[in-house]
């Protein structure tokens, strides 16, 4: 009996972290106003299929019910979590300030850092539009990485407004022809989203393919919108309000956000995603190589796609869960820093309780006082010698143990003892909790 | 584009009442030391065939994948938790306490209660044995009935020991003859668990069925035991250590957990389950009639069914996440409560920041401060009339509004309002943070 391939179990000490990093990414979206939903883990495998084509569903657990209808297990969240606002979120007042968590499931090849079963926390700002909109979500996805304490990530940020503007002043249509897949803007943008000058090169006049190249090459923080200003400013009738808009945004991002370790403007990052419309970003961590992209998003529309209304175009974007700690787990080893992220369970201390020679029976009142005022109590179950269940105390990361011999029940006190020291002291029973207070 | 049929979707006031419930019983299962596992999704299909027969194939969600594989989406946790135990966490320190908290899927006819993805919460206690551990598992699962507001529920508690060592007494034999499908052991238990006493009586001697019968009869407290100890003491042979040991563990419970609004001991409730090996014990809402069944657990042995090597018995329970929360939601009807789970977003309420013919970027290092301060800062996004913006922060549950105006601006002044009484101060920019204090 084995799990299947490519899912994990997750053990106390790992699922502490986990817990303890959702709860993180919990209280950063909590402090902007996001609230949490959930969607279902199957979902009509059609609501995949109509966002990302039919090619999609080689890389799904698809199943077909027993009424014959074709289901999916979920690969991400933004489609199930738009199919909701749509139909069930339409009427709550806008915008909607969301945020979900949870499994998700790719069927592919398995690789470090490359699960079939993986986890996604991910924002959506839904019914508001414009430069400050898309700035609330940036300074999210900043935060969380910040508050995560990952160094060293790398966030890139692009408006695909400006390159669709640029094609459009250059006239290449975003119509698809009779007979292609799709329209030249869009193999540009895909040229140019891979780097791929000769593929450039060969749709259109070389005065326009050298406009773009360099575009492409534009590398840095935020001077890269001011020389992206004048190299396009020259092209007759072009729109320049995404650049704009994307100069407001990173402003806006500055002051409400901590500085991420780098900030690139990349004008001609594209996602490789076709409903994004306007800003778009990822952040990357180079210790993870190929599978380095811990965050991705932007603006979008999706809804027309399920052909579903239309509400404002849409600002989000995924974390993936399960590679930001790997990422923070790769880094502490480099760093030789030791806590990867806090503890959830470091609040109170575990105290291990300890009937020694005496029936276990007679500390059980202690023990319901001690939950009772919220303390971690953790019964030694099995009699045996006291060293032993020392051993066993430390086993569970306990760092005090109260230990009953047959005197100190006659007696009607206890031992507590501090284990990171030795330190103790012998409370009457009704004292233990202020005891143990003064113990820590 | 629906979602699939007996699934929800979860909005943020119904997501956030079941964050406060997970809370609720993660911080108990705490306090006891129950420490939280996860598995995946989904697992073999022959993990379920193997602890429930073939015939539960028909209730799943099974699927092949790509490689051949049969799988299926996990209907309950025991399973995947103890296939973990005995895969991967089988050299930790015992006893393990476990917790773990998920969805699980049931192909069936969707009614009231019965949802096709629903979610279980669990705990389990390997690698201890004896009525004071099964104590420590029935403490928890009444504490957490009891944390989570619910009245009037009926706790059931049983040992099929019990009823075994009669039948074994009695000469009803636990040996499958040829051709059968069970044995005549596990029939009369099957009988007696719904209460058939005709087919009791078909099945052996009418002195025999007349002690079973008597002894299901008993209903009430603890002095069910005695009466036991009474009608049972006078069969030849009978080994009573089970009795014993149920006797130990109620008087155990008493003292470690609050007491239960009713307590019935039942010994011939066996749960319907062959790998219940002691202690069993049910809690039912009589609101949820025919579904009212939201916890329910004991002492197995399943290892073995899955040809692994057998740990102690284990014992642990499952509590239907969705049916407490369906409970609470009744009785508070019936109460008049308004409340049914504390909200998880009580914590330092909702502030709105309403920029007020100003322009919205010049508000932004005052949400940087809050959010860092662990503040809720909520942006109104859109410039509109303030009675408009009023009515906005009011809808996203708002305590207080920070109104910046130009004058405002100019002067370095805010005005905080609290929504609850029209409570006002004008504080300056830098001293926003104790100003909402002294308005709390």
């Amino acid at each position: 009996m084995e799990r299947p391939r490519g899912t994990r179990d997750f053990g106390v000490s790992e699922m502490s972290r986990r817990l303890a990093f959702e709860a993180l990414l919990e209280e950063q979206a909590r402090r902007s106003g996001f609230r949490r939903v959930a969607t279902p883990v199957f979902e009509s495998l059609e609501l995949f299929t109509a966002k990302s084509g039919p090619g999609v569903v080689g890389q799904l657990y698809a199943f077909e019910d027993k009424g014959g209808r074709q289901l999916t297990l979920r690969p991400e969240l933004t489609a199930p979590v738009m199919r909701a606002v749509a139909n069930e979120f339409r009427q709550d007042p806008k915008p909607l300030r969301l945020s979900y968590f949870g499994p998700c499931f790719r069927y592919e090849e398995f690789k470090t850092g490359r699960y079939r079963e993986f986890w996604q926390y991910g924002a959506e700002l839904i019914g508001a539009t414009g430069p400050i909109a898309e700035a609330e979500v940036l300074a999210l996805a900043v935060s969380m990485l910040e508050a995560s304490g990952l160094v060293d990530w790398e966030f890139k940020v692009g408006n695909v407004g400006v390159l669709r503007a640029v094609l459009a002043a250059l006239e290449i249509s975003d119509v698809v022809p009779e007979g292609a897949t799709e329209s030249p803007m869009a193999s540009a943008m895909r040229f140019l989203d891979k780097g791929d000058d000769e593929g450039l090169e060969a749709m259109m006049e070389a005065s326009k393919s050298d406009i773009l190249s360099t575009l492409a090459s534009l590398q840095g923080g935020l001077e890269v919108i001011d020389e992206a200003r004048q190299l396009l400013g020259t092209i007759a009738g072009i729109d320049l309000s995404a650049l704009d808009d994307l100069a407001i945004t990173l402003n806006a991002l500055s002051n409400l956000a901590p500085s991420p370790p780098t900030l690139s403007v990349d004008l001609t990052v594209a996602r490789g995603l076709d409903y994004y419309t306007g800003m778009v970003f990822e952040a990357q961590v180079p210790e993870l190589k190929g599978e380095g992209q811990v965050l991705g998003g932007g603006t979008y529309r999706l809804l027309h796609l399920f052909g579903l209304e239309e509400l404002d175009p849409c600002c989000g974007f995924g974390l993936g869960f399960d590679r930001v700690l790997l990422a923070l787990e790769k880094q502490a080893e480099r760093l030789g820093r030791e806590e990867v992220v806090p503890d959830e369970n470091s609040g109170p201390g575990v105290v291990a309780v300890i009937p020694f020679k005496v029936p276990v029976e007679e500390v059980l009142p202690l023990l319901l006082q001690m939950r009772a005022a919220g303390e971690r109590a953790v019964l030694e179950l099995r009699s045996r010698k006291l060293g032993k269940s020392m051993a066993w105390a430390d086993s569970i990361g306990a760092e005090h143990v109260i230990i009953i011999g047959p005197e100190d029940m006659e007696n009607g006190v206890c031992t507590i003892r501090r284990l990171s020291d030795g330190e103790q002291t012998t409370p009457a029973m009704d004292g233990v909790l202020e005891a143990l207070q003064g113990l820590r």
